[in-house]
């Protein structure tokens, strides 16, 4: 746990209840015995063979959330894994904040790059180790303790909570807009705090203002019926494997601007203040050069990383494929060939507009002689949350009063589904608040999570629905 | 068998010898025997499984060599499968030729789509249909028993034949080499006839006057070490697959002219005599294009479909591939990214010489950002016969005195590598003479050969030989 700055000027409301701080404190090893013991059951939520390891998670989660105190415990079945919900509404006045978490985790392959087995957490050098324990059973775990303590030093919270602990995130969040739908009813709130992401790199507290929005398409060529002999037909026949090169090539010119009429046409300039606050970050070009392990980075020049990352659009080619993959030489024209190709969008990029522009553009520059379909993959808009929100006001202050620094405002060039949801599905506002380390490979071998973080992060939660029932969301 | 149109004005000593003709009537079905035994061996060269019938088959054909009257046959071992080689160099005074034919075969894949098993020959509307009816053990057995026909008549050959059947071609003729160097002391010849060609188009009796030389290449473009997430990265990192789709977009405009600086510098423009020959074959570009089942052709706008296949360079895409190929959507930016690239070449391209252009300009337009390699896989150069060379005239000659028709010249677009390595490595001037009918199947299922072409070309064989030994090669 890392200590306040004494240095800060801290209004005295601003610490944790002391009450809630002693029972954190004798409670530390029973909580990380806890958190072990859901990171040891293999919530892999895309794999067949751990259906039942999703199911006793779940019910391991929805047991522990009626013990501590909520109401309405559940697993929810879904046509996938089920969602957990549980709420509390007994804090007349004050805000109602949906938690969202996930406890399903990514496949623990290429498995013989882990040090250790991936569902045997143990702590080495000041963190926990082990697949989830940060991305996002270690996250989901820290609002529960949270609460326990809470509930335990008072019998009540002081705000009304949701929580929502999503069995799909891994896998698309695909049962999601249905659950949405279906539970309607009970998800009205204020506001809702998606518990998904991280800290700045060197560790910095943060909080994540925006997520790049995605449209997931799939061009298909098709030439010939089969491959036909490139000696025979090289010279007359279209090749679909270079018509699509080309295709690919006129999507993008060589400075990274996209080539699609109309893409920018919605996109918000990047405001000064959002130039400002990125340029402001610490953020060692060199290092992520360095890190990414390429000999230079590309993109639009007229912007810096963090802007591209996460104030820019851009196309990528995900996947592709056609003709010969072998050893050696086989001298055909391709039937046909194929590319996955996706855009991260920005403010105010509509990804269903897009992808009829993008769609029209490829058939448009489709060289006379093959066919040429583009299917529709999926899609997701950008979010954003104003940094003048209430609860990331809010937010900032109590990771400020816990950590000892003040938070930084990152723009994330990634996508998460389930936060448009909200925002478009239930109109709802959405926060997204996280503690994760920066270097905890997530989705990778050794997912880690530094342990002050979770110890800490634990600590701003309590605070952060201290200061919500008693200030609301002003 | 066809019968000479008898309006054709022939020279009295352009008809088949009436012995022969007596001979060839009288063992018609002892042939056909002959033929289906020699189908019936699975002479697969590329899958290791069947090289027991590899060195079935060449003894098979040295017993036949020995039996009808040639000297010193044997299946002369390579590290690969057998050369089988004979000769018979008695008759003083007359030029000696080298035949060439291959007893190798394609793989029988996709089996499903054949009609029939395909090592089981039977004849079907005048068709033989089996694997290997027509290439090239069809071709290879109308050798056999043209000599056979002169040796039983007469017990001697009007000529000096050099028989040099190989096991290797439908794997790269990779043993060639090394055994042509290693065999030189009994290779001294006037001309090779390679006998693995066809007729044109409405099976129009054809000879063959050039093939395309070919480069074949791999272009490996790579990026950071691993895959890295398409939102995190995406903007900032160059992606591999987008990089290589503008190279490959870049070697070639959208009229076909390949855009490596120096690729045709040193490409022969089309003699007149050539577009007049081409223009002159009875082709049908309506046809053409709904056989291949393309909605357009492309290519060079100032050349005709003929010209290009067989006159003019170019370049295509084999195969492509990097990154995800699978069902839905998964949002990297591939680490790597591949391409097999070959070009066709035509006079006096060279190979080696492009190869060095090639790798150069690829590594020009290779954006920054991206590491970059080019490989050599394969070379060949083009092949070219004069239509005044006197083998090509004999056989013309012999072609329209036995099928009643005179014969086109056509320009293939493939490439034979042993045809290069006969010009090349011996010296020796090279003859593409062959009777397959054009829609054989060849390397596909249902592979046919059209028995009036077999019977007939027998005739020609013999009538071809018969003309060379009274009038030599003048």
């Amino acid at each position: 746990m890392t200590t306040p700055d004494p240095a800060l000027d801290l209004a005295p409301d601003m610490v944790v209840d002391p009450a809630v701080e002693a029972h954190l404190a004798a409670t530390r090893e029973a909580r990380l015995a806890s958190y072990f013991e859901l990171l040891r059951i293999p919530s892999v939520s895309t794999l067949p063979e751990h259906a039942g390891d999703m199911r006793a998670a779940a019910a391991w989660i929805a047991a522990e959330l009626a013990r501590i105190g909520f109401e309405h415990a559940e697993a929810s079945p879904t046509p996938g894994h089920p969602v957990v919900y549980a709420d509390w509404l007994h804090a007349e006045g004050a805000p109602t904040v949906i938690v969202y978490c996930h406890y399903d985790v990514q496949p623990v392959d290429p498995i013989e790059l882990w040090e250790t087995a991936p569902f045997e957490p143990f702590v080495r050098d000041g963190r926990v180790i082990g697949r989830g324990s940060a991305d996002d059973k270690g996250q989901l775990h820290m609002h529960l303790r949270a609460a326990e303590a809470l509930f335990a030093t008072r019998g009540r919270l002081p705000l009304n909570l949701r929580v929502v602990f999503e069995g799909e995130e891994e896998a698309s969040s695909s049962s999601m807009p249905g659950w949405l739908e279906a539970n309607r009813h009970r998800l009205a709130a204020d506001v809702v705090a998606v518990t998904d992401t991280g800290f700045f790199e060197g560790n910095i507290p943060a909080i994540t203002e925006s997520l790049r929005g995605i449209l997931y398409t799939q061009i298909d060529v098709s030439g010939p019926p089969t491959d036909v002999h490139s000696g025979s037909y090289g010279g007359n026949v279209e090749n679909p494997a270079n018509a699509l090169a080309r295709i690919i090539a006129e999507l993008k010119d060589r400075n990274g601007l996209v080539q699609v009429p109309g893409f920018y046409d919605d996109v918000v300039p990047v405001d000064p203040a959002v130039r400002a606050r990125l340029a402001a970050l610490p953020f060692d070009e060199a290092a992520y050069l360095a890190r990414i392990g390429v000999p230079a980075l590309a993109g639009e020049a007229a912007y810096t990383v963090l802007e591209r990352e996460g104030a820019r659009p851009t196309l990528d080619v995900n996947g592709i494929w056609g003709g010969f993959q072998g050893d050696g030489a086989k001298t055909i024209i391709p039937a046909h060939a194929h590319a996955k190709v996706s855009m991260r969008l920005v403010a105010n990029q509509d990804p269903l507009r897009l992808f009829e522009l993008f769609r029209a553009h490829v058939l448009e520059i489709a060289p006379p002689g093959v066919r040429v379909e583009v299917q529709r993959l999926g899609t997701g808009r950008p979010v954003s949350t104003s940094v003048d929100q209430p609860l990331v006001r809010a937010v900032a202050k109590a990771l400020q009063a816990t950590f000892g620094r003040e938070p930084v405002f990152m723009r994330s060039g990634g996508s998460i589904p389930i936060a448009e949801m909200f925002e478009q599905q239930l109109g709802l506002p959405v926060v997204l608040m996280g503690f994760t380390n920066p270097d905890d490979n997530a989705h990778a071998p050794n997912e880690s999570m530094v342990l002050a973080n979770y110890e800490t992060g634990i600590r701003t939660i309590c605070l952060l629905w201290d200061m919500l029932g008693r200030d609301g969301l002003e």
